[in-house]
């Protein structure tokens, strides 16, 4: 049985908490948050506090907390030599206060309220100070999914920033083209199916093999078509960034 | 019973081919192209011709062919009045020769002839001259798919430019990233889920609501490390361009 306390309840350690509570290996023995959260059923069982200096004792604390707050809010811990990880992609490990033992437990995913997640095919990224520790964060990330990897906190920056690329970037690419069909009262349902085959190509293409369009054919006449259809529209850059870099990229390969 | 026969044998066309074919309410009388292809099982009773003086009668002709050549080919065909389509998102109905009746059949999906497809919903973008050929339209992309729609050249030509960028600049962004990790010997499939449920949640969520992220978060600590790391690499500018942009877009709304 391995003990859990949850410190901080935003999205990531929500979806967390959700999913180690199913596992009956796991014990929730706590979750702290700065302000007052009424747990609900079925959890209203598990104790909540937002006194920092109540914080129980656990095998493995989980920081879920804005990325500027960590280091802080690790220093305020009331207790030491503890296995302490934080959630996030972006921080490194030495940003946790070294009173007590760091680690890292970050589940490579994108959280909404609105949507429940299957933690079993997500990617959790672990890192900590010593053998036996990163052991406990192992054996604690196979209790929700089958693909739990070590990762140093300099590969775990690279991870995240290619997760903005291929994450926040291309929801904004789905946001622009929502705006390009609003205007002329076409339903964004329509470009639904070709967004989820995007994604489901590249299952076993390579997104090179898979790429097409006209930037990849060097097909001047839609491309300036296109331009002449997006006139001064604040998405031509990127427009002519994407094109340039996809005639560039395959360009080189004929 | 619709008879139909395909000109031209590109990625389009072949997925249409295998759909149609399908269908025990749809006789695919002939195949053109201008290069011979061997009709292997179970198509070997399909005949094939690459001789445009040798096209059969039937009731729709669908041309699947480069865009620049849909011009010329059309005017090239030895017969009129009868219902002649491009599969083209670009490319508008104007485009075909008038001596035939003119229409489009444009099926809103990306097609690599690697990937099989289900037609159902995928939506089927059709326009005609007259409102029997549309009917016949109608009643063709209902024999493979739930969501045909009429849509004018103007709107699809808009609904083609909202497709390059959430599909082609989409997978350009997942190519960034599988690059961003190669050189770190990191596997591309530790991105594959995040890829997949970042277009699965904006089934239920508007893009803007599913929107996550530094640049949103208008997080300049994580933005400045990204930077940092980017260096001058190649994806600086569209790192920038895309911060800038959802900056904008929800500052604005705070």
């Amino acid at each position: 049985m391995i003990n859990v306390i949850f410190l901080g309840f935003g999205n990531v350690n929500n979806h967390l908490f959700d999913a180690l509570h199913k596992s009956t290996e796991i014990t929730i023995k706590q979750v702290f948050n700065r302000n007052y959260i009424k747990m609900i059923s079925p959890f209203e069982d598990i104790p909540f506090t937002d006194d920092v200096s109540k914080i129980k004792e656990a095998d493995i604390y989980i920081i879920g907390i804005p990325d500027d707050a960590i280091s802080s809010f690790s220093s305020s811990l009331p207790f030491q030599n503890r296995l302490v990880v934080h959630t996030s992609g972006g921080v490194s490990m030495d940003a946790l206060s070294n009173k007590n033992r760091r680690g890292i437990f970050y589940p490579l995913q994108t959280f909404s309220k609105q949507r429940e997640i299957d933690f079993k095919n997500i990617p959790i990224c672990i890192e900590a100070e010593n053998s036996k520790d990163l052991e406990l964060l192992q054996s604690l990330g196979e209790k929700i999914s089958e693909n739990v990897v070590e990762i140093s906190s300099e590969k775990r920056a690279k991870l995240h920033l290619a997760a903005v690329f291929v994450n926040n970037f291309t929801n904004h690419l789905y946001h622009i083209g929502s705006e390009i069909l609003k205007v002329d009262d076409l339903p964004f349902d329509l470009l639904k199916p070709l967004i989820l085959e995007t994604a489901s190509k590249i299952e076993n293409l390579s997104p090179e093999k898979a790429q097409t369009g006209p930037a990849k054919r060097s097909d001047l006449k839609t491309i300036e078509k296109h331009l002449h259809l997006l006139g001064n529209s604040r998405y031509r850059k990127l427009y002519e960034l994407f094109t340039e870099e996809i005639k560039q990229n395959y360009g080189k390969k004929l």
